[in-house]
């Protein structure tokens, strides 16, 4: 499964404010290794750098210490699959009207991106990237005609549709706004005197900052000088739809998005597929380390021992050197590789958190039987996925994945398993708080938000 | 605990002998981070390519698919702290002497440096680096006049004392060797006709090679054309002394060494400690990665739940830049980071392999603390260390191993725990099949070969 | 004196298109060393790579053999001094509007851009960069609204004023632009069957292109397929005011530019002013390279013979380590050192390009004294510069300009020198065809356009 | 002509010293391009930094500023075409000898390598590389047995033949030797009270030093502490045979070597060319810029005009990317372009120091005549190479020496030159002040030292 989301990060009134978004960035790497972008504000000039790598890729002490100046700053990181010239589209995106300097940093996607464009560009914009970011500043500046930065961006917000959690730094204001279902989580904190806002409260544990509260869907907060001040957005009241892929394996588990303790859920996914379909085994293990804390959840339910037999190779980095056509699965093998006296004999119940092409657990099973393995179990800690997403997750291809075109039975056989189940809607359900409030669109075919022709994978949806 | 051992791989008649063992040292990264190098043989020319850095950062594919020719190469990573002109001392080491080309992989000690060096400059011989595999060189060109290769190698192992196990490639011959008291592990394999060494199995597994059996303390075994040849040295017999550290902490989990699974045996050193030092808690959790598998074998035995509440930030680098200074314990909280709410009100019991100075755990200590855990007890499944090592591990120096200066009382109180426990060294002998085939000296003094004034540690010995 | 100008090139219809881009702008790679870029287009998706660096630094055999498809392309390379994100300023600049792509590349200097970008910005455009070519894209877009490309740039003409001689493409279009005053070179030529466009024609050399005829003054070519359009913009009559600077130092002395070969008229500097200031020497010889071509025609109108006494280090690059302070004009001494035995007891005359600062040249002096030359006569080919150009030269700032300050008489003695000589204005008009043709407004302050308060020398003006 | 020498530079006592080095190797680029070193001593610990590239390439300010410590310094450029592993081969080379630290760089080549080291072998030496440098090492650990340095020294000069300038640092001292033919140039200076070496006084002027003397051959000079001694070699008295391409080709026309001043000689070859070959023309030009002094002299002495029609093109490294196929004479025309107006209907007299193998040349030539030049006549400042050099020059291989195997008529044709002339044996001599002090065997095959079956183009001189 593609894994696509972003990660932002922003502070304000803080004199190392580059140096705290570095940090801040760091901590949500997973959400995004594609790009990281860095800009700040001193009162007069405006700074960015931004590069394609991992944070630590991007940035350097001189753009940390000497280059990044001033007190209020925000960043990005970004994953995505968008072709040629990428670095163009990394965020944030910045641009200047008048005399007011704007940068954005965006989480989500939008619907109706195509149609906002044709409209703006009848009255005459041009554009420089294909991001939905751009749309959204030139909607901000077409509504600044007159009216304050904040009705500006309140107007634009109504002309939107989609998924946004994102974070505005216009001259001296830090304005962080979130969509009315609020698809993509948003945090608000404060370190010292700084207010903080980050997509997970991992970023917050790093910079020993203190979490505040979500910002709510429909809320745009707007921090300027001393005064944070709160505005709800003039669209009519929507339901709130999380993303629950957050929970199930997006977000770090030590993290608080939507008011849960990822850790908790995964552990309760777990917990819920015991339940859901027993086997008498001699012992649980996860694939690591997707799978930990589904798998503790499972051993501890099903009172059978946790093992962690299969060994991820902490060095294998994002590239290698590819061997020769004749070793067969090593890329499979190169990750993670099992132990050999756990598994002669044994009967196993394996826990993750996906399957994708199926390919990659094949080959693992496979293995494992050469090995001796008596009984192999699986249990998946997500539904299975049989639509596409358009709010911000790349299942790449509804081609791609297995569980839109196959039964459980057929997938099992593909595998080679001794049994295979993937936890209940309802049983993931139970391992959330308030049910109601997520979006469980990739599972069902429901869809909070129609597609508007807009979105980039409106090719699959069929509008 | 700095980690000092080296990694070796080697292997004879195949078409992509370059290309496997840089596989070879991949599987085996986790011995030797700071530089590596590969030497092959054609049959008529000796390559080489060594650099600094991760294994994949040295070589690219043209090195592997061109540069590198031959079907026969043996390769090393290492981990050091010697001062300048690093590079110089990456090894394989390179020699000529008339017509052959010597090339020497060592992974230990030596202990008579020193006193052979000297002998040797006497005898008119000048010398390109420090390191010891030179020396040995040296001694088995001296030993050539007249004699064969064979009888050369066998006699400078008389000379030569310490842990050595080492490879040694001399025109069409590859040639592994192994100290009398069996120190450092190595093993011997074979994939399809292709005959294969490895400093762990580990190695074998990603290349799918099978594993034969490990090189016999005292062995020497050439590898020529299709004849595999083992000669015993002319070395009084000595005990058997394995390196118990591979066993602790230093080999890969999945790895054979010694004719043990690592895996097993540390989940039985954690068994031991619940046995040894119960205590009634919550739930049992490892500082991962290290602690994972005495603290499944702690939880198993104590009957407590397994949980993984401190999570790993995967995309820790060697190097980030440092954040300012009032960020204090950065370090300590950027690697792990615990999930709150398995904090709160909890006791708890903590595995890990080692205590070094005791700071990096205090801090965290303090901050489960400060997150409301209510008990906590830290168990460590090795015993004090409280002798330096003069065979292969940089334990630093004496004065940074909080074991040998401070009580076990003491290091509770600084560290700020409720109960603190180092595994007996009986109970650590308890999960080991041979306990009197392993060296004790960093725990009692006992060392199996005195310091012969040639070891770099010899500074601390006071001999 | 700083270099400014930038250099432009541009290829319509070759299978190679971005692989001669790259060469076109090799070859041009002395008028701008900051940045480079190529952008080309197959019909479908355009496609860009920019970067700072020198042009080899910038591509790669990947970017021109797969990356860079199509057989249209043009490319910019750039010298400039404007701050932070240069990156972002990097040519040619690219933008969209509904299925149009656009990418222009500018040589040249508006003078009302700061007029036009207010303008636009009340009517809504929001903007990415500070320079002038983004403003004319601006332009273009607006007159766009129903009416032909062709139209809406010849529309966008008659807003700007200054220098620009600048390439657009525009979907299936290349057109080439040349403001009413061809301040800058701009040269059409054809390669088999494709059409070139270059600023200098040592661009076509290389390619064996064949040189048609420069763009005139106020004339747009469009080409498209297989035809070559010739517009005329609809702008009263404006006299032709070239840049005198691209015969006396910028251009390539083995190009034409203004239909003049920079060579002869080089030459036919020296000549003149060895017939306006003569004076009894052993020899003349150059400051290489800027000097050579001057100093020949100097020794040949003369009769003393031509020497070449000081010697250029050709392994000086753009960065070198500094040495300590105590090493006086090193940074001198380290680019041109003189052979002492043609210095002592000499009289010298010396040509050279110009005088900046005179720090340079007055420890060049200083040295050959103390190597013992007799006389020293100094001849510069470029009359005394007093005012600012703001077309696109920068000579800095007035403050370093030392004869903008000093008097000859002062500037010679500063200098140390037994004669000074600039050429005149009139003589460096006898050296050119057209002397009516040329601006001289850094030497007299009339400018040809008046400066409107937007070019970025605004503030030197005093208007 | 591939132009292999190497240049060394030597101070003593100097805070600075590494930095001096740097410069010092900085200026004599030119004599070497593939790898650079730097050693220094501090009294205790010798350190070094080498590696592949320009000097600025290999070293940076923490090099200069910090690591490199102490107060003597020595560093090697080196150009050479040996094979694989060439970072071993990079010059100083380092050996350590109980406890003395012993560095060397050499310029020249034994012709005894192999028998010497075929001796050593036998006594037990081993190589790590395949310079002359290490048997000349291994001589002096030899015969260092009881003896001092010096006398070490100077006894394994006994031992060696052929050309050798070299610099020794073996702990607090830094010792200069030259062969007893004087084959290389090795001089002598002093910049404040440090004492300088190198290959050429280019090196001084950059530092502001000035120059004692050169070494002399046969003589060792020894300085340590605030002594300067000088030894002369036992052996028997040679004939001093400098290498005449020093002067024709080799050193930069700033540098004094030999006690000539390279501008001046080059500058009188080109007037004995004038005198043996005169041609009507209208004028003469260099191919730049090897042929600019000879040109000068030519123009000088035949009264004809010195002009500089064709332009090199300063932006030219060391690599770019290769135009494609029907682009014929590409990397002819990117170096060097000609001013079309200069030679349409013009008879022209070019000067140049080589022709290697012709097919430049001829490319150039062709390109003159499209152009319509009406005769081109061409010089040549060095008389045909037609046997190897053993003492340190390559010239590729006599196969690609047209002079070896070719008439001037049959070049003159392959060319297609209206005449062609090489300077005769006997003007070059003209052009030096003590002819018979020069090897000549490059042109005539007499051998000042003949091959001993060691050096390394002995596979073509036939012993």
């Amino acid at each position: 499964m593609k894994r696509e989301y972003c990660g932002v990060f922003g502070i304000y009134n803080h004199p190392e404010a580059a140096r705290l978004t570095y940090f801040g960035l760091y901590a949500q790497q997973h959400r995004g290794q594609e790009s990281a972008g860095i800009v700040t504000w001193d009162g007069k000039i405006i700074r960015e750098e931004r590069g394609m790598g991992l944070v630590p890729e991007v940035f350097n002490e001189r753009h940390l210490g000497k280059e990044l100046k001033g007190s209020i700053a925000m960043g990005h990181v970004r994953y995505s699959t968008t072709g040629a010239s990428l670095i163009r589209n990394a965020q944030p995106f910045l641009a200047r009207y008048k005399n007011l300097h704007i940068a954005i940093a965006h989480n989500g996607n939008l619907v109706n991106t195509m149609e906002l464009r044709g409209r703006l560009e009848e009255e005459g914009s041009i554009f420089q990237t294909t991001i939905d970011s751009e749309v959204f500043v030139h909607l901000i500046v077409k509504y600044m005609n007159g009216n304050t930065v904040e009705d500006a961006v309140l107007r634009a917000c109504k002309d939107v549709k989609g998924a946004y959690s994102l974070l505005l730094l216009i001259n001296d204001k830090l304005i962080a706004l979130r969509d009315p279902h609020g698809i993509r989580p948003l945090q608000m904190g404060r370190v010292g005197s700084s207010h903080v806002f980050a997509s997970e409260t991992c970023a917050f544990d790093l910079l020993e900052a203190e979490l505040i509260r979500s910002v709510e869907p429909g809320e745009m907060v707007v921090v300027e000088g001393t005064s944070v001040t709160s505005y709800k957005m003039d669209i009519p009241p929507q339901p709130t739809k999380h993303c629950i892929f957050e929970l199930i394996y997006f977000a770090r588990p030590d993290s608080t998005v939507f008011g849960e303790t990822v850790y908790t859920c995964r552990k309760e996914m777990g917990r819920q597929m015991a339940l859901e379909s027993h086997v008498d085994a001699d012992y649980v293990m996860p694939f690591p380390d997707s799978g930990i804390y589904s798998a503790v959840g499972y051993a501890q339910q099903s009172g059978l021992p946790y093992e962690h037999a299969m060994i991820r190779n902490h060095y294998v980095g994002r590239t290698f050197i590819q061997p020769s056509q004749d070793m067969r699965d090593f890329s499979t093998r190169v990750k993670i590789n099992p132990v050999k006296e756990m598994i002669k004999g044994k009967r196993i119940v394996i826990v993750d958190d996906s399957i994708v092409r199926g390919t990659t657990i094949r080959s693992r099973v496979k293995k494992l039987r050469e090995l001796g393995a008596r009984e192999i179990h699986f249990r998946v800690s997500c539904p299975p996925i049989r639509f596409p997403c358009f709010y911000g997750i790349d299942f790449s291809s509804k081609g791609e994945l297995i569980a839109a075109n196959h039964t459980i039975e057929e997938i099992e056989r593909f595998i080679g398993l001794d049994s295979l189940h993937y936890i209940s809607i309802e049983g993931l359900l139970k391992a959330v708080k308030k049910p109601d409030h997520y979006c469980l669109a990739c599972f069902t075919g429901e869809y909070p938000i129609p597609c508007e022709g807009g979105g980039k994978m409106c090719t699959e949806c069929g509008c």
